[in-house]
C-alpha cells in the first residue's frame, strides 16, 4: 500500500467572542484537514490547527510522505522532522521548527492511523493497543466571552439558534453569567466536571466565579481554573489557598517550570500544566523541578498519537496524571482524541474540549454526540468518521472570505478593547 | 476475533559449559514456548525464560487471557498484571510478583503481535511503527567456558559436529582461548562487534582479555565486557581507566545506581546497564542519580515489544542510549527481537544474542541465518516463523527427561568447583 496524495485544505468555522489570556478569538477558528489517498482506495483524516505556517510545511512534505506505505509511522515521522527542523539558523528558530514540525506530524500521524485501522478493519483505538474504556467523559470547557455567536454573526446574535447554540450566544463576563453558561452547558451535554478558561479578569474576579460555581453546583462538581499562566507566583499562591478544597486541578496559573515548582510546593491543589511542560524535550526539567502533577496531553501539540500514548508511558513512569488539552477544533480531531482516550492507560480526568462551542462540522452525520458528559469510543473501522466534502467545501470557502490566515487574539481583542496589549504575567 | 486457547510448553535445549558471574551454565537452558490460538484460525507465538514460577503462572492466567481479542493488548496486560502482582504480602513479594508478571506478560505480548501482524497481513515491525532498519547488526558475544558443547554431551565433544558447532567446543578459560572463541565465531557469523561476559575471572584476567581482543581484531573492532556486577566501585574504576579508549561500553561493572552514578564520574567509558535500571519503577531512580549512559532493553524484562518500545521513548526523552540484552533462546524470541529492533527508531549498538550457542530449534526451517553479523527484518506477516511441532515435542521431551526445572548456575558450577559461592561484589 503506498500513500498517493497528500491534500491539506485549510477551513475556517464560526467560533464565539471567548476571551482568554492571548485576548479574544475571532469569528473564526482556523484548521486544516489533511487527507492521505493511497493506491488502494483507503484514505485516513487528519485536521491540525490552521496557520500558514503549518499550510506551507504540508506543501514541503509533500514528497516525503507521498509513496510511502503508512504503515512505516516512524519513517515518515522521522522524515517529516527532517525536512522541518533538519536544520535551523539558531536555537529559537529551532525550537519553532520543531513545534511547527510535531504539529503537522501529528495531522499525518493520525491520518496514518485512520488507514491502518481502516485497512485492519480495526477502529483506531484498537491499533494503539485497545479500549481500556468504551465511553470518554469530557469537561464543560466555560469561557468569558462577549454577546455573540462568531462567525457571520460577530458580535451579533443568531436569531433562529435554539437550545444551547441559543445560550452560547450570551455574554458571561462575571461570575453569574459563567454560572449561567455552566448551567446550560450542563443541561444540554451532562457534564460532569466543569473548566473555566481564567486569565482574562483580575484574580479576585475569577476566584470568585470558582466560588461562584461551587455554591451552584455543590461539592460533587469537579472544578478547574486555567489562567494561562498569566499570575505572578505571590498572586498563585494567594488565591490558590483560597481554592484549597474547590479546585480538582490547577492548570498553569504561573509561567515556567520553576515558578510551577515552587507553587507546587506552596499550596494543597494538584497543578496541572498545558504550557510549562509542553513536548518530551521539556519531560526532562519538569522532572528534575518537580513541576506539575498532571500532564494535559495534546496529540496535536505532543506530535500524534503515538507521541501522546508514549508520553502516558513516561507519565506512569515518573508519577504524573494525565489530563487532556484541546483547542477549537471539529469532528476529525474530536474522533481522534476520543479513540486516543479510549486507549489511554491511565486517563484521570475528564478531558478538555471545546467542541460545544463549534457548531459547524466536515464530517458526515453532523456533530457527534455528546450524551452524560461522554462519547462512545467508536467501533468502525479507523477513525469512524467520513468527510463531508460539501461541508469541506463550504468551510474552505468560510476561510477564503474571513481573511484570517492565522490566529491573532490580540488584534481580535483591540476591536473592543483598543490598545489592548497581551502580558505575559499580568497580576 | 477471539483467543480460544493458550498454551505453554516448556523445552530444554542444549546449551554449553558457558561461566558467568553466578555460576555455569547447565547443561539444557529453559525456555517455555507460549501459543495463543484465535478462532479465526490463526495463532500467534512467544517464548521467554524457562522456571517453574513462570510456567505456573500461565496456568494462572490463562482464565484472564483465553476469550479475549487479541487487538486488546492494554487490557490483556491489566488483567495479567493484576492477577499476578495485584497483591503481595510484603514489598520484597511485590517486586517478584512484578518482575514475573512482566516475563509472563512478555511471552503473551509478543503472541499478540503475531496473530496482530497475522491478521492484517504484516510483518510484527509493522505493527510496532515500521522499519526504520532492513538488517539488524548482533554483536558476538563471548563467554569464558568449559570444553564441550552441553546438552547430552555435558562437558564432552560432539565428535559428528563440524564449523562453528566444532567450535563452540572448545574451552575457552584465557585471553587466548577467548581470541580463538572470537575469531571462530567471527568467522562463521561475521560479527562486527565482541561482547565478553565477564564476572568469571579475577578483574586482572579479564583486563588482559580485552586487551588482547583488542590486539587480535585492532581498533575498528568495537568491544564491551558485562562484569556482571561482580566488581567493586574501586575495581571499576582501577579497571576502567585501563580500558579507556578500548571499550565501546561498559556493561554493569559494579552494583546499584547509586555505585555506578559514581564510577560514571569516575571514568571516561559510556556505562551500560541490563542490572542496575531494568524496569520503569526503576527509571525514576536512574535519571535521578544518572547511574548510566545506556540501556540494554529486553522484551522479556521489560514486559514485551510494546513496553521496549516505550522504553526507546524514554530513553530519547532523557538522554540515554538503547542497546540490546539477551539470555540463551531460540528462534521465536529471535525472531521478536529482530522485529522489535527494525523497529527501534534508535538503536545505538549492535544488539547482544546468545543465538549461535544454541544448537536446537523449535521453528520451521531450523535456525535463522546471521550473515555479515546481521539479520534481516522479516517481511513475512506476523513474526514470520512457524512452529516445528516434532521439534517443539522432542524439546519438550528433554525438558522432561532432563529434570531441570529452574535455572541454577551455581549448583552446576559446583559440579566443577565444589563448594562454589555467588559472591554479589566478588572483587
Amino acid at each position: 500500500m503506498k500513500i498517493q496524495e497528500l491534500r491539506a485544505t485549510p477551513i475556517a468555522v464560526s467560533d464565539p467572542p471567548l476571551l482568554n489570556a492571548a485576548g479574544l478569538h475571532a469569528p473564526y477558528a482556523l484548521r486544516i484537514i489533511v487527507e492521505l489517498v493511497t493506491d488502494r482506495g483507503i484514505y485516513g483524516l487528519g485536521e491540525i490547527p490552521g496557520s500558514s505556517a503549518a499550510l506551507a510545511a504540508y506543501d514541503a512534505i509533500r514528497d516525503v510522505v507521498v509513496g510511502r506505505d503508512p504503515y512505516q509511522r516512524t519513517a515518515i515521522r522521522r522524515a517529516i522532522e527532517e525536512r522541518l527542523a533538519g536544520s535551523a539558523p539558531d536555537p529559537k528558530a529551532l525550537y519553532a521548527a520543531r513545534q511547527l514540525a510535531l504539529r503537522v506530524h501529528s495531522g499525518i500521524d493520525v491520518a496514518l492511523f485512520d488507514i491502518i485501522g481502516k485497512d485492519s478493519g480495526r477502529p483506531v483505538v484498537d491499533i494503539l493497543g485497545g479500549r481500556v474504556r468504551d465511553r470518554v467523559d469530557f469537561a464543560a470547557y466555560l469561557f468569558y466571552k462577549y454577546e455573540g455567536s462568531g462567525g457571520e454573526f460577530g458580535f451579533e446574535r443568531d436569531q433562529a439558534a435554539a437550545g444551547w447554540e441559543k445560550d452560547l450566544q450570551a455574554a458571561a463576563l462575571d461570575p453569574a453569567g459563567l454560572v449561567a453558561q455552566a448551567q446550560a452547558m450542563v443541561k444540554r451535554f451532562g457534564f460532569a466536571s466543569l473548566k473555566l478558561k481564567g486569565g482574562v479578569f483580575e484574580p479576585r474576579v475569577e476566584t470568585d466565579t470558582m466560588l461562584a460555581l461551587r455554591d451552584a453546583f455543590g461539592p460533587s462538581m469537579p472544578l478547574r481554573i486555567d489562567p494561562n499562566a498569566l499570575w505572578s507566583l505571590e498572586t498563585s499562591i494567594k488565591y490558590g489557598k483560597e481554592l484549597e478544597g474547590v479546585l480538582q486541578y490547577f492548570e498553569d496559573p504561573c509561567r515556567g517550570q520553576e515558578t510551577m515548582a515552587a507553587l507546587r510546593k506552596a499550596i494543597k491543589i494538584p497543578l496541572a500544566t498545558n504550557m510549562c511542560t509542553t513536548n518530551f524535550d521539556e519531560l526532562p526539567g519538569s522532572i528534575r523541578h518537580g513541576s506539575e502533577d498532571i500532564i494535559l496531553s495534546d496529540h496535536h501539540i505532543w506530535g500524534g498519537l503515538q507521541a501522546s500514548m508514549d508520553l502516558s508511558r513516561v507519565c506512569r513512569t515518573f508519577g504524573r496524571k494525565l489530563s487532556m488539552h484541546s483547542n477549537s477544533h471539529v469532528g476529525i480531531s474530536f474522533a481522534a482524541m476520543i479513540h486516543l482516550a479510549g486507549a489511554l492507560d491511565e486517563l484521570a480526568y475528564e478531558a478538555d474540549t471545546h467542541y460545544p462551542w463549534q457548531r459547524e462540522e466536515v464530517i458526515v452525520g453532523g456533530k457527534i454526540k455528546i450524551e452524560d458528559g461522554a462519547v462512545e469510543v467508536p467501533r468502525e473501522p479507523g477513525l469512524g468518521v467520513e468527510l463531508d466534502r460539501e461541508a469541506l467545501a463550504r468551510l474552505h470557502a468560510n476561510y477564503l472570505r474571513c481573511g484570517i490566515e492565522d490566529r491573532d487574539d490580540e488584534i481580535e481583542m483591540q476591536k473592543k478593547v483598543p490598545g489592548w496589549k497581551f502580558q505575559a504575567t499580568r497580576w
